[in-house]
């Protein structure tokens, strides 16, 4: 699947002027290696690249993501001459990606966001954005499983872009958006329809958050500024449950999200 | 107000046959006070008593309830042994209560969890009970005000027994159900009835998750077995939204939750 509309993304940079040049900024992971322990941060050289272990660069920068962003400009600009600094690659072959967020607060997610979505369901597009939320429970690396809850018969996909908050705010205005945001990366929004449309008091919560339900990943492309908050902007149409019989995902099937210049995220259904 | 009915926990003892005597049991509580620097844990010398500081009887006792938690029996023992031994009393005017716990990966929440509750509303019964969620960055001291939100022009008050989880799991069965609850708080589940009832197309996640939304406390009282997610476990009736006239909380009312045998939390509003 290919995502190429950005009206969130879009209305983020109008409001700033930022020229969105993902491709020349940095590529943030959190992975893991046999010959180190415990998750580690990194970089990806290039979409698809190997990693550079920012850890061997500098010893004292955090390994998680959260604590990264936590300590602002400070450690942005160590991994910025790590990434000047000819260093040794991992070939992608020898680590294991995680999500390059893990234990945010806060998973927000946006529903209703594209006018086509509204569309291929025949619902009127909302004034205002309709906000709902994931545990961050749900949070899986980029190419792990996803597990079909027993619960559910109708497990769809939604592909999502995804914007990493590095900074705390509230009542922020819209010109000073983009002083928030670390970052991007892709997210698979995947959704029990059953649960989200049919139960529960037609609150999506649970029918978004069985565990396995947030793969993400495989980089935070940073936007050259760096608290960890994931925003997921909602999906464009093509999901399964609009399709004309239904289509929901089954055992083997293997999803594959794709946003251009951040990357792309495979997830076999299991 | 007074919380009488006990639906949920009625269900978890049930479950267990588990005799509920949380007089006997120990007050955990998160505190702070002018001699010490950041959170302390410590425990509360009965309903309304002072705090015995736990990092003076044990050092390497963690500060916070989250990572005393995970510890699981061996924290557990040593405030056992706190209770017991004969330690100085911090007086209640010299400590400032914090929630007992504080960012937790979840904040479950139960809605129409009490029969009169929903008779209140006039709407049925529901088959199974409807989860929805705050966000933790709502969680406030017990006695912290409640901030209202220049958003909202309902916001209603709502009073719960909070169940706090101390060990992981899923799919438990009931029978196994206490063995994963490390004790009980109160908690007001602050409601902007405006954002919750129509707008967010009626998601409640919004409505009730504005900052200072979530008092607890004052203290976690254990069940004598011991990660820290919270579940609300719904309000019976006496909302405000619900009265004829409706009435919602103003600045400078001062709402008071209380649990016969846990406590009593006060909130003003700001």
């Amino acid at each position: 699947m290919l995502f190429s509309g950005r009206r969130w993304l879009t209305a983020l940079l109008q409001a700033q002027r930022w020229p969105f040049q993902p491709s020349r900024d940095m590529r943030l992971v959190q992975f893991q290696a046999p010959h180190l322990t415990g998750p580690h941060l990194g970089l990806e050289s290039g979409n698809g690249g190997g990693v550079i272990n920012l850890s061997a660069f500098d010893p004292t920068l955090p390994k998680t993501m959260i604590e990264f962003l936590g300590q602002g400009e400070a450690a942005l600009s160590v991994a910025k001459r790590a990434l000047a600094a000819q260093l040794p690659v991992l070939p992608r072959s020898d680590v294991t990606f995680l999500a390059p967020v893990t234990r945010p607060d806060k998973v927000v997610c946006v529903g209703m966001n594209y006018v086509d979505h509204c569309k291929e369901q025949n619902v009127p597009v909302p004034k205002e954005p309709i906000i709902f939320s994931k545990f961050s429970s749900s949070i899986v690396g980029p190419y792990d499983e996803v597990v079909l809850p027993p619960e559910s018969q109708e497990v769809d996909w939604e592909v999502e872009m995804a914007v990493v908050i590095g900074k705390k705010g509230k009542h922020i205005k819209a010109t000073d958006a983009m002083a928030h945001v670390a970052g991007f990366t892709v997210a698979h929004d995947v959704s029990a329809r059953d649960w989200q449309m049919r139960r529960n008091g037609k609150q999506w919560l649970l029918g978004k958050t069985f565990d396995t339900f947030c793969p993400l990943g495989p980089a935070l492309v940073t936007k050259d500024s760096v608290a960890g908050d994931v925003i997921l902007t909602g999906t464009p149409p093509g999901v399964g449950v609009f399709r004309k019989p239904p289509v929901f995902l089954k055992k083997g099937d293997e999803v594959q999200c794709e946003i251009e210049e951040l990357g792309v995220i495979v997830n076999k259904v299991v």
